[in-house]
């Protein structure tokens, strides 16, 4: 199934378009592509005459000659191609009844369909990028933020993958340090190594890991939005204030989305971060329940919000407050909390204030919704309120949860170093963990392979094409 | 609006795909392009300093240098391009997020964004095609069978307009011996062309152009389907059959398309053909109102198909035959009859025969739907029965209802200008009759336009990047 001998075909575009492209990969990529290609023009050379790189104007033709498609084709030679092996590309119209035949044609003539994610695969699999590298790909293809498609591209380039090599190289010298005592191990009073000088190494491997594994809930939500709820009773005006927050921003995003996408409800985008709104519905019913499990539902939800956005009626405030107040103080201890007073154009010279009992880290807003008063505000706190740290231990923020999961385990392993050297466990124990901690980190590269994991598990996320 | 001094540009595929491709076309197409994006490896070469048809590996960053993506960049040089400007292509990850970054680092640095078929408007306007290649572009990117397709390639490819040029270079010659005439005028009795032969030629420019009008039923037909009606009762097994017919194909054809289009129920293609199945849900309530509004609704929707299948319970052939004949025969006089009795696996022998007071020519079948028997019988029939001449007296097929109206309009001129020969009417007035001719089918390749066409509402019909 795996065998790269076979040379694949596969549409890269979804049909409905201007343009389809369709590509072939393989050992006979060009071969294939010159049975089923004509280029225009007498005496013009065929595909398999012509040098990496070429664009080529022709016609595609089925078995009775019949003329199927005007096309571009573009010609990559091994290893200067995406896969790393030899490819064509074939630019023709967006026709689903075209790609549809000329699929049919590449593997009358010897292709085979390719499985999704298998051009990366392959791109892998010949060392054009590393697993991590190749993940970022289909991260690269599905961010819709600036920030996703920043930490995509990111790890994409290699910062990720140089990242964990550094990090390997660390515990690499290590082992061997402790290694070459082993050798030496007769002598029982031996240390080559500065036990000082190593415990300090670990250390400060442990803290990397560590702000790596920490920094994968801000990588998910970056990736997947940053979760804002929007509690408030329903006239409190929560889909006017959306509106208000995404003002022209949603429409052009539907636009571009729209042709081939369901429109995620309640998505945004705000200065180049993604904003994911929980929907909190079951609020409203509760007005005279307070214990009701009506809210104890929205408070559950509450629990998976970064920021919380409290939507009061400045015209009858007071009430609100102390009905869910009792509530809403231990709900929101770990999270940012804004208080939207709305409909404060309603009253004269309100001013809103940080209740009784909450934390002075909350920040009070004077909205209206409907009037757009103070929107803006409301935005920038928004996108304040989840900086990315500026100085963290490491650049790179984790978003895969694979790697997570990589990531945890090696940083397991590295703290079990940690304790054996404070206990003084013979180093041929420390350096088995640390031999763990080194392949933890090296599946996250595809340098080694947990069992766990097989390739095809990780390729098949990816789209048809890629 | 219509200034062919700026440079447009769109993304020619939809989002969600592997692959994106972005459009530029213009004066300043390889200006621009070079502004944003960055060729790769030292000392490479910008796009403005290479030739025509290269493809070039590179980057695309935004002001702040920031990398949007990892591109290709395929170059062309007017007229050798699609448009006849000059024009590149972005090959990016196929994220919505990277194909709006780069359409709007385009649109800073010069470009506007494209109107829909812009790109087909350009081409006609520099002379690379005529007006109904151009619209036969559309209609290629939506064929979705072998016909529409062939068709709509056909037109494409100028077989259309080729056949328009020889009526007109007829009709022209006619025309000039008609007003040579004319400038001999003193000479009342002076005739220099002879009458028998005008009126031939006449005769035969008006048979082409009337068999051209005919084809146009055809030609709509084969574009958006050969309209079937399937009637029965509601058990008779409709849905049962319609599965049956379409067999494993409807999932190919809902694979294609499901990404970007809603499948259009009940559309099917068989052996290259696209037949539409029309609903006539109704007739379920009727059976013991036989005059009832429902089934009166049934026979009008009748009306639109060229195909009807009338299935009947063979259990029970006789009643259902009694309660219907009288309604379907005429209601199917002049369209193809298929009388298929289902669930005949239940009766022992039984032979479908025509009933009473049908024509000869009606088609009957004893099939079962659930059992699968004779349903290739059926198909057969289906396909059989829509042949298209293969002896037409132009083997143009015409599709497009604007082409129609100027087609038909050519044909009342040109049987206009045979009455007058018939009636001796003065040379100048047929003259002038043979020239509204000669327009009506230049506005089919655009060479005249008509005032009521603008070029607008011809290219708006079209995808944005195309």
């Amino acid at each position: 199934m795996n065998n790269q001998n076979t040379t694949i075909c596969a549409m890269a575009t979804p049909p409905g378009g201007a343009i389809g492209i369709i590509r072939i990969s393989g050992p006979e990529a060009i071969e294939i592509t010159d049975r089923i290609f004509t280029p225009a023009g007498e005496n013009s050379k065929k595909l398999g005459e012509r040098k990496g790189y070429s664009l080529v104007f022709g016609y595609i033709k089925d078995h009775e000659g019949e003329l199927i498609d005007e096309v571009l084709v573009s010609l990559f030679r091994a290893p200067h191609s995406y896969t790393g092996e030899n490819s064509t590309e074939i630019s023709c119209h967006g026709s689903g009844y075209i790609i549809q035949q000329i699929l049919q044609l590449l593997i009358e003539n010897g292709c085979r369909t390719a499985r999704p994610g298998e051009y990366t695969q392959r791109a892998f699999l010949n060392g054009k990028m590393d697993l991590s590298q190749a993940e970022a790909v289909a991260d690269l293809i599905a961010s819709s933020s600036k920030m996703a498609h920043r930490m995509a591209m990111n790890q994409m380039r290699g910062s990720f993958s140089r990242e964990l090599h550094q990090l390997r190289d660390k515990l690499l010298h290590l082992t061997s340090l402790l290694e070459l005592e082993l050798d030496f191990s007769d002598h029982e009073d031996l240390e080559f190594a500065d036990r000082t000088e190593l415990i300090e190494t670990a250390t400060q491997t442990e803290q990397l890991i560590s702000s790596l594994v920490k920094s994968f809930s801000l990588g998910n939500a970056i990736k997947n939005g940053i979760p804002v709820a929007i509690i408030g009773e329903t006239n409190a005006g929560k889909s006017t204030l959306l509106n208000a927050l995404v003002g022209e921003e949603k429409a052009i995003v539907s636009e571009i989305h729209g042709t081939t996408r369901d429109v995620i409800e309640d998505t945004v985008t705000l200065d180049g971060l993604l904003f994911r709104f929980i929907d909190t519905a079951g609020i409203r019913d509760t007005e005279d329940r307070i214990e009701s499990l009506g809210i104890e539902r929205t408070f559950q939800k509450l629990s998976q919000a970064e920021i919380v956005i409290w939507m009061i009626d400045a015209t009858c405030a007071k009430e609100q407050m102390e009905k869910l107040s009792p509530k809403i103080i231990p709900a929101c201890r770990d999270k940012k909390l804004i208080i939207a007073y709305n409909k404060s154009d309603l009253l004269d010279d309100f001013i809103p204030t940080v209740p009784e009992n909450f934390p002075s880290t909350v920040k009070t807003l004077a909205i209206s919704a409907k009037e757009n008063t103070n929107i803006e505000q409301l935005r920038k706190e928004l996108t304040t309120s989840f900086t990315i740290p500026e100085t963290t231990t490491s650049d790179v923020i984790v978003t895969n949860a694979r790697h997570y999961d990589a990531l945890s385990q090696a940083l397991a392993a590295i703290r079990r170093v940690l304790t054996a050297f404070s206990e003084h466990i013979p180093s041929d124990l420390v350096s088995e963990e640390l031999r763990a901690c080194i392949n933890h980190l090296s599946e996250i590269t595809g340098e080694t392979i947990s069992p766990q994991t097989t390739l095809n598990n990780i390729f098949k996320k990816f789209c048809i094409g890629k």
